[in-house]
């Protein structure tokens, strides 16, 4: 059984000035209101949802990109509804949100 | 199907200065030899293996720590030879590295 029953990565990576990354597209935003809903819900904690940082994931074309784990699905993101949504549906009544899926071509 | 087969998340967090944390315990080094041997041994990439920064796990008191998904193995290691054994066993043959797996009731 996983420690974590949903254990979500958010890519926070900031490159140097002049190259795009999901940290110049609102990740950090995203994972603070990821973390701050996830905590809201009563979710948070080993047994339920675990809400991370992480380095840059390589799939930075599809960026914001976050992945939740062990189900292995990943999502890009615009706002704080679709974050909402991920709450709600995925990490709350583990049903994923097919519509913010990452496609399985993009890469870096 | 994962779009990595194995991804693998080293908690390399700093805390203030007086604050135990992984990062005090090798945590670097550990990811960048496993980042490393990884890549040496050709198994980097999509449909292979990742090897990830990430922020605090928050099993700490099992520090230092990595986790791999989307299997959910956690482990505690030592010494790049724990690494070594880790890549060798885990990552390239899919084989769990029991000896050093962290136990479940580890947590903060």
């Amino acid at each position: 059984m996983s420690y974590y029953k949903h254990h979500v990565f958010f890519c926070l990576n900031q490159r140097e000035p002049g190259q795009d990354c999901c940290a110049n597209h609102g990740a950090q935003a995203a994972f603070d209101h990821c973390k701050q809903a996830v905590k809201a819900a009563g979710l948070a904690g080993p047994g339920g949802v675990r809400v991370n940082k992480a380095g840059c994931l390589d799939r930075c074309a599809g960026g914001p990109v976050a992945v939740v784990y062990p189900e292995a699905v990943w999502y890009t993101f615009v706002d704080s509804a679709d974050i909402d949504e991920i709450v709600e549906s995925h990490l709350k009544n583990g049903r994923p949100v097919e519509r913010l899926q990452l496609p399985p071509t993009v890469g870096r």
